[in-house]
């Protein structure tokens, strides 16, 4: 279909499924709101994540701020590394992404891999100019901007806070306290929804990029040496992939394959990764991705976050463009690393071996009695040295004398003043900083994803209608009730009915102004999968029967009142 | 209880109901992290209140960006009047909130009301010192510290953005859309759940106090003349009113009265606020809230905000304090209001008579091509001068020659050059501006209730046990499944019944780990209504019995696994 996006932003802000935020006030490129048909959906899409992916596995979900401290991303590497290559002009001052001014002006893609001087020397070799006035920018520096929003936090000059760009380390920061609630015992899995921030140089319209947006992300908490995934429960799910080398070729195509062919063959690397992958594809297919618009894209070196080492891509299209819905990353040990370098605490967890081990700990207790008067003020040095060399060469120890070296004058010791020693000791096991597998989930971008997928114009009888064929799962409303007429009990019935189904657990709406085929239409743009009418025939009859009409076959039936639940559902 | 706070601080952190956020890095004041126990608490009470507050009251909620542009905070006075008193100590740097410093030092209370000269005068007058270093603070000066967390949209310097400090404004700006999506018919309301920030000066420890904290608000716009709540809904419920005038009495009593009292007697004066105090106090009761703990406190002029008329808080007791948990404010056409004069968007609502009203439209049409040369400059004054006599005092017309006064001098024109005529016209209604009621609930305050007022320490047979006596509808877990040991076919059995729980619909968790009394003892510390403990006496028997034991009473007695998902239910 052409113009799909425009047609959906239509529809979404008529229809209040998102909408751009303030617009009384001009609003600012990159806030969106959701309305109440959007903000039910994208409720319903984080419920079905929450139930697949943490409880369905077994994790647990915790709630951490959006504002964090300077020190958490000085750690993480966002404060050095999280930039966007900005550019400004210098007629009219317009800042534009340097990457996407080369990759939408030249035949070269994946610009952002690319360095601050490659992408210099790319402007002036393709003579690009600025997209507002048109003025050349073959002579203007490139530079790196950071993507985080700076605040500001207490009185006076305060202490700088972040909003974080992911919610990921949310979770990171509070390992410490998560494995005790773990007992230390790996793999365990933490997920977190919520708010994450982005100050995007040229935020575009919708909901693809803004500058506030909504993750779901699962931190699983691996033993790489122990651990592994149940394969088994996915095994048979097929992938679409697309794996670097295709893409490399001017004829690249995508592999099928299901998830253990994708192990077994290689052609996604952790067998972690590819366990999410196919947990992934079964629940997008649910809430109403359409899996010939899908696909998993492998990451090129370039574009590979600095903490990730493999990494995947679920991208939907929509309009021709590839959408990153979700980003699946093998992160090591990467982030618990450099938090337990940082900060004042213990990242690791205490593996216990299957047997404890036997450790020889090499000793000397030098007499300082003898070295003392023996060497002056070289004693303590030839001390040091001596217990250097009987963890490093503790057969030295075995001749009568050992030499050592203090500031490059020999010195000899007698053996039996050193006191060497071998204690053996047992060792019941390691401390290991766990690796982690993350699947990070961008909630808006899925919705958005969900309704353009669903997004039909049909020709009917009466003329055309645009209709959302929204999964069951995702609907706002799962059935809306309508009187023929707001008249002769007609109204009464139909409330009747409706607060029947309420009650019944289905999410229904109510609607009685206008005529019948005009209420159609408006359920049938915001999705709802059946409408049900109340007519004469309702009232006249014994068995109290109801029109239900299916969204997408506009199929109607008569179905008893006393049926109605059980029938829809 | 004593020291109820650091009681429940301390389990809270030990078993992940919340902590201090990032405090492997010491932390930020004002920050508090949801671990999985406490984020499950959460989002039961986030999903309860939804249900009462929204869908059970055929209100939609909406989801708008925390980050707002400043022309919004304009509008709605934050920028100017969101502030609180600092006083920063000349010696030592230590900031202060200026009016708890003296309702910690004096015998004055509520000094939040008063001006920065009368808390200047009364740190002078009693002497105040520095918390921190005990310097003298009765020369310095107390200024004005705005609470709104600031941020930089975009590139360069960029447009200055603010973390709101209250969800109700991203509802109140979208005004425009949302009665166009109501089809502009009132009453109707619009919630939001999420995140809020505030910059608090000296924040507590704790839920208390924070910096950045997730309210639930719900604005419903109302015509005040018309629309009045369903109060036979909520007659009968009784309310714990502590009102103004008794608080002011030196033996001020709680007035205890329905809803329907309460309003018959105007001891609140806003039937809508009755109304929602009703609906409330209700729910407050279902989650947990100790009623015996609990009541409603009208503000005083001074405490009130910039923006409310009526406003009266929902307070819950800990230790000692009385939290805010809740305000319910008549907020009437403020907010509307000022966005309708600052934006350039439209915020009224066309209400439509009930039947056209003929309106008289006096006007004239004055002849130019005789005003002109007869009155020279004039003319134009002379002209504007008519028009307005035409609308204040038509009957001067009915004479020969009309005068009117410009700068002081008279000028008489004959009454057939006015033109005067009279339209009548039929208008069908008029634009007004809807009045607004906000309920606006602190969720992490609610948590903290909840969990403050479920603590227990009992003695019981072998000691002491903590147990939390959190409400069915609130606890995180709603069945712990343990087998006696994870041997001879009883961990496998239990997982089996644990599963089978499951799949009924309620969460449960499985815990094989240590003796059975430590494991109650766990339970008890998270809520867990029961436990169910698999022994040999299930996998003996042909009709598969298990032990059920209850939190409160800790009574076990023993059903059939068949019969366990109804049972619990």
């Amino acid at each position: 279909m052409d113009n799909l996006t425009e047609k959906v932003a239509e529809l979404s802000k008529r229809r209040g499924f998102f909408f751009q935020s303030s617009e009384a006030y001009g609003g600012v490129a990159g806030f969106q709101t959701f309305g109440p048909e959007g903000a039910e959906v994208k409720r319903k899409i984080e419920n079905s994540w929450r139930e697949t992916f943490s409880r369905g596995l077994g994790h647990r979900e915790i709630e951490a701020p959006t504002i964090m401290q300077e020190d958490v991303f000085k750690a993480s590497g966002h404060l050095d590394g999280f930039d966007d290559m900005i550019i400004e002009c210098p007629e009219c001052g317009t800042s534009s992404r340097a990457d996407h001014l080369i990759e939408d002006n030249t035949e070269v893609e994946e610009a952002e891999s690319f360095s601050t001087d490659q992408v210099e020397a790319l402007i002036k070799e393709h003579d690009l100019e600025c997209p507002s006035c048109g003025d050349s920018l073959t002579d203007v520096e490139v530079e790196d901007f950071n993507l985080m929003f700076e605040t500001s936090i207490g009185p006076g000059s305060g202490q700088t806070g972040y909003l974080r760009p992911e919610t990921a380390q949310g979770i990171f920061v509070e390992f410490p306290r998560l494995k005790e609630y773990a007992r230390n015992q790996l793999p365990f899995g933490i997920t977190q929804i919520g708010k994450a921030y982005r100050n995007e140089i040229s935020p575009r319209k919708g909901l693809v990029r803004v500058r506030e947006f909504t993750q779901a992300e699962l931190e699983h908490f691996i033993d790489p040496e122990e651990d592994e995934p149940d394969i088994e429960r996915v095994a048979d799910v097929e992938l679409m992939l697309y794996p670097v080398g295709e893409q490399e070729k001017d004829d690249g195509e995508y592999v099928y394959a299901t998830v253990e062919e994708a192990v077994e063959e290689d052609i996604v690397e952790s067998e972690w990764v590819a366990y999410y992958l196919g947990i992934a594809k079964k629940w997008y297919k649910e809430i109403g991705v359409d899996m010939d618009r899908f696909r998993y894209r492998q990451h090129n070196e370039g574009e590979r976050a600095h903490y990730a080492t493999d990494c995947w891509d679920a991208e939907a299209e929509v309009d021709g463009d590839w959408i990153e819905i979700t980003g699946f990353a093998y992160r090591g040990c990467y982030d618990l690393k450099k938090h337990d370098e940082y900060s004042q605490n213990d990242f690791t967890v205490f593996k216990e071996y299957d047997e404890p081990e036997v450790v020889e700990k090499k000793a000397v207790d030098a007499d300082m009695g003898y070295l003392g008067p023996e060497f002056g003020d070289k004693a303590g040095e030839i001390k040091d040295k001596l217990e250097e060399l009987a963890r490093q060469k503790p057969e030295a120890f075995e001749a009568d004398k050992v030499i050592v070296e203090v500031e490059d004058e020999e010195f000899s010791v007698p053996s039996e003043k050193a006191n060497f020693s071998v204690e053996k000791t047992e060792e019941h096991g390691e401390q290991i900083l766990p690796h982690v597998v993350e699947p990070s989930f961008g909630i808006g971008r899925i919705v958005y994803t969900v309704l353009a997928h669903a997004y039909d114009e049909e020709q009917v009888e009466d003329g055309e209608r645009t209709v959302m064929h929204l999964s069951d799962r995702v609907a706002p409303t799962e059935v809306a009730v309508f009187p023929l007429m707001d008249k002769e009990g007609l109204g009464e019935k139909a409330r009747e009915v409706a607060d029947k189904l309420r009650s019944e657990g289905l999410s229904v709406k109510y609607d009685d102004t206008g005529n019948i085929g005009r209420r159609y239409r408006r359920q049938d743009e915001v999705g709802t999968p059946y409408c049900v009418t109340v007519d004469y025939e309702t009232l006249e009859e014994e068995a109290e029967t109801v029109t239900v009409r299916d969204r997408d076959s506009m199929d109607q039936k008569r179905v008893k009142i006393q049926d109605l639940a059980e029938h829809l559902k």
